[in-house]
């Protein structure tokens, strides 16, 4: 990298590769939540933290942070963070580049004797990946308010969420009514996890929402007859009718992807009963994962799907039930301006970068939803992520984190004033 | 019934509930090859077969025979037959309605003193539907030496074929390479299975030949790609490409159904990988069932497969492994002189009947491969077996029985000089 950049790349592969070595043998690179592996990857990073001054602790939701003073007490905080825990066989970078890049960025303002007027918080959220407990962004939704209480008595092998967070040093007892974090601005690095970046030689992705994610089931009821002895025409074959409602959506979910807002559906989930080889199936039960940038489009998706099961039903002789939406959140929109303070960091620090969704869910969603939030992307090869083989050149989350440290300088200048604004935009 | 049937349907219909009493409790109707039951079962049938004077034996093949010697030795044996076995939760008549209406055969021959100058044999075959062994038709394979001899030791829980052979008083040990028996011609009536009878209100169909069966598996590769950030137009889904392939499959089953001659391609087992709720499918393999009455047309249909797989790889963006052929049955057609039996047969007690092709497989497949040999089928109804649904009204099967009747009648004024002529044409 021959650019002149505010932070220091071999201090962020360092810390990246020191993770890396803390990982279940055989299952490179696998540090769940909750384990002693993500205790000892915590241990590292407080270390980390602690040698740059910062003032560590475990919040009531069990995240690890990193504290520096601002110089204006009463300011609120800018807060930077990610996750440290993969899922299993997971890889390197998802999350742990931005943790790596928060903490490059509060040691090169120190290097370079940067004092804020905003007290400055590091943060490694707790279990932003789905854990053993079933769910996801443990951290973030607790440190927001947003963690369903009865998600705590969520027990596996005996032991229960809340008694998973008390020992990694969180306080499950006070954790749904404590005092919500004065938060000026928060910011997050993260890898893709899709391949636009790359494809289209993009530094930096600066992220306008986070789409909401919609599950939708559905199932096919035919008749199980004879493979053998049926004749094609007076088939109920719940297969051939789901098969054309794959090619549906498929269809439906590409042109919606063509108007602006990012948008996607995947059949990702299906199984056909009873699965014999001579008989014609009489089930399918398949799962979409909707992703919208834009809410409008997943209704018109559902109203879509609604109608188009029915005639689908008639026109092949089954049974459709009405689409079942088993869960269904909305987007999160970027705080707008924290995205022209991104998009000015990118040109100070020379990044080629682009606005774009992500269609993924992060900790920024819970953190916008209560405070000035927004995200960048750095490119991953082939989009690949949840995956041994995921991969972020070294340069790349160099330049964020350098974006990171710019769009920092810029919060501290502007945000005391203009923190409640626009966080409901767009 | 008001007809003036040679045959008795109280005898007929005695004998099959008899049988379906003896069933797993819990789990009608169930009675399993070389369970205890099944040999239940064949005690209740031996003590009928010897109740009208039948000498019965249980063959190398572990069928059971009940035998009357023909007036004119050497003539060789009209034989009838058909399976007790069942499979698990399965129904009442698959097979059983074929030896309940052969035992009334002999039955009712006996009883109006007609003697034949044949050997008459009542055949119980042993184990036709798939038992814990994982393979069929064993008493007709034997009986005509078709079985593999390799089959005789596959073992499930410490004991294999040939040793549970033995246990119903079979003798393994000679087996595969015994005498096969002088069969001038055989008959088997049968439930069709599907639902051609009643919808056309036929009393019986006369099987012209049993379908081939080919077994083939094909597998889809895409590739891996998060749901959420992938755009729609750069995967690589295998699901998507499979259910072209799906409707594809039936469409091109469809055309080659309305050509002479049944044809039925099946998908009936279909699974996806990851199965994930926010992967893109990476891969999907499925296995087609095809039945050809018409051995060109299994030809064409294979043929078509591999073109059109290949162009659906390029079209979606995955590869596809040329299909695999696992398995691959011909047709067997059955002996036109014996047809033409049963046509007069069908005339002579008034029957409404069609030819038709049986898209099963059946003991017959096995015995027309060594002799003289044709099937009827009565209907069922809806087309449901393998079920405990499965039903076929007594007067139908009382009905198909008088066809048996009178086709043996004639067979033994015919067969002496005709039993070679006709068995390969078709």
């Amino acid at each position: 990298m021959s650019r002149n950049l505010p932070v220091n790349p071999g201090r962020i592969s360092a810390d990246i590769e020191a993770l890396s070595n803390i990982t279940e043998p055989g299952h490179p690179w696998t540090r769940r939540a909750f384990s002693p592996l993500f205790l000892e990857g915590r241990a590292y990073l407080e270390a980390r933290m602690q040698a740059i001054g910062l003032d560590t602790r475990i919040d009531a939701s069990g995240n690890l942070i990193g504290r520096r003073e601002g110089a204006k007490p009463g300011s609120g905080i800018i807060m930077l963070g990610s996750h440290s825990d993969t899922v299993p066989d997971g890889g390197r970078f998802d999350g742990i580049a931005g943790v790596a890049a928060a903490l490059e960025v509060a040691r090169a303002l120190r290097e370079q004797e940067i004092h804020l007027d905003h007290d400055l918080e590091i943060v490694d959220f707790l279990a932003e990946e789905v854990s053993i407990f079933g769910v996801s962004c443990i951290g973030s939704r607790g440190m927001t308010g947003q963690l369903p209480q009865a998600w705590l008595s969520r027990a596996v092998d005996g032991r229960d969420l809340g008694e998973a967070i008390a020992e990694v040093g969180g306080s499950p007892g006070i954790l749904t009514h404590q005092n919500k974090p004065d938060i000026a601005g928060f910011l997050e690095l993260h890898i893709e996890q899709g391949p636009v970046l790359e494809n289209e030689r993009k530094d930096i992705g600066i992220v306008t929402a986070i789409s909401g994610i919609t599950r939708i089931e559905i199932t096919v009821e035919g008749r199980a007859d004879h493979a053998g002895t049926t004749p094609m025409d007076t088939r109920s074959d719940a297969l051939v009718a789901a098969s054309q409602l794959v090619l549906d959506i498929r269809n439906a979910a590409s042109e919606l992807a063509k108007t602006p807002g990012h948008f996607a559906a995947t059949v990702g989930e299906f199984r056909i009963e009873p699965n014999a080889a001579n008989v014609v199936p009489s089930r399918v039960v398949l799962l979409i994962d909707g992703r919208a940038e834009i809410r409008a489009d997943m209704e018109a998706f559902c109203r879509w799907l609604d109608g188009h099961t029915e005639k689908l039903a008639l026109a092949f002789g089954v049974t459709i039930a009405p689409p079942n939406r088993i869960s269904d959140n909305f987007p999160t929109p970027s705080h707008k301006g924290l995205l022209s303070t991104l998009e000015r960091a990118c040109e100070t620090v020379g990044a080629k970068h682009r606005f774009m969704a992500s269609g993924a869910g992060h900790d920024t969603a819970w953190i916008a939803r209560v405070a000035p939030a927004a995200m960048i992307f750095v490119p991953c090869r082939e989009g690949r992520s949840h995956s041994p083989d995921e991969w972020a050149e070294n340069d790349d989350i160099t330049l964020g984190a350098a974006v990171l440290f710019e769009a920092v300088r810029e919060m501290d200048r502007t945000l005391t004033t203009e923190k409640d604004n626009g966080t409901h935009t767009g």
